[in-house]
C-alpha cells in the first residue's frame, strides 16, 4: 500500500500550517467543520496520529475516532434538529477518498432532504462560523 | 428517541431466529454478508448488544465494531483484490436506516466500477456463499 504522505492537506492542519473550523477535540482525535458541506454541520473526524485510510490505523486510533463521531453525531443532530446522522468513511482514491489522511464524515441528515453531492461548492464562511459555534455549543452541554 | 425492538430482522439473526451468512465474530460484534451487496463482499458489522444505531450504542460496543469493520475491510481488500473500501453507518430512517439494529456497512469498490444502489436486489445465494468462503479464508490468514 502506499506509504503514508505528511504533505496532505489534514496534516497541514493538526500541524496548524492551515486554519480550521475546529469543533471538538481529544488527546487522539481532531474534529473540524468541512468547508464544502454536503450539509450543514457536516463534521470530518480525524486520527491525530497519521494514518492514511482503513487499512493502517492504529486499532486504539480507530476506536478514538468513531467515538468521537459519535459525540460529534450527538451535538449534530442537537445543534441542527436533524431527523437522523449518515456517517461514511472512504479508504484510498476508487472509493472516493480524496485527502489521504484517514477521515470520518458525519453528516446531519433531515426528512426529505438530499445530502449534496460531494464536494459541490465551498459554504460561505460566515456560515460555517455560525454551525462551528452551534456544534461547540452543543458538544458543550 | 424512539427505544430499540428487539423484532429487527438483526435481533433475530443474531439469536439464531434467521440465517445470515456468518463471515467473522468477536464477544461484542458479528459480521455477515448483506444479501443485496452493493459490491461482492459487501458485509454487514454490528454489535451483539441491542442498540438501534449511532445515538444510543455503547462506547465500547462501538470501538469494537468498528475494530471489526476494519478486520473485514483488510480481508475483503485481498478476498476481492479490491482497491478501497467505504464503509457506512446511517443512523434513523431519515439517514435511510432501514434495519433499527447499528450496522456498519463495509463495501470493497474497484475503480471505476460505482457501486449499485442500496438493495437493488438480492444477489444468487450460490454466489453468496463462495463471496463468505473467499472472506472467510482472507480473514483466517
Amino acid at each position: 500500500m502506499t506509504a503514508y504522505d505528511d504533505q496532505n492537506i489534514f496534516a497541514k492542519i493538526l500541524r496548524g500550517e492551515i486554519p480550521s473550523l475546529k469543533i471538538y477535540e481529544t488527546d487522539r482525535t481532531f474534529a473540524f467543520l468541512d468547508i464544502m458541506p454536503r450539509s450543514p454541520g457536516h463534521t470530518l473526524v480525524i486520527p491525530k496520529a497519521p494514518a492514511r485510510g482503513i487499512f493502517d490505523i492504529a486499532d486504539d486510533d480507530l476506536a478514538e475516532v468513531v467515538k468521537s463521531a459519535k459525540r460529534v453525531a450527538i451535538a449534530a443532530k442537537k445543534a441542527f434538529a436533524a431527523d437522523g446522522i449518515i456517517i461514511q468513511q472512504f479508504s484510498e482514491p476508487a472509493s472516493g477518498q480524496v485527502v489521504l489522511h484517514l477521515h470520518m464524515h458525519v453528516m446531519p441528515v433531515n426528512e426529505g432532504v438530499a445530502l449534496l453531492p460531494p464536494q459541490t461548492r465551498a459554504e460561505d464562511m460566515d456560515v460555517l462560523a455560525d454551525h462551528a459555534r452551534r456544534m461547540i455549543t452543543a458538544l458543550g452541554s
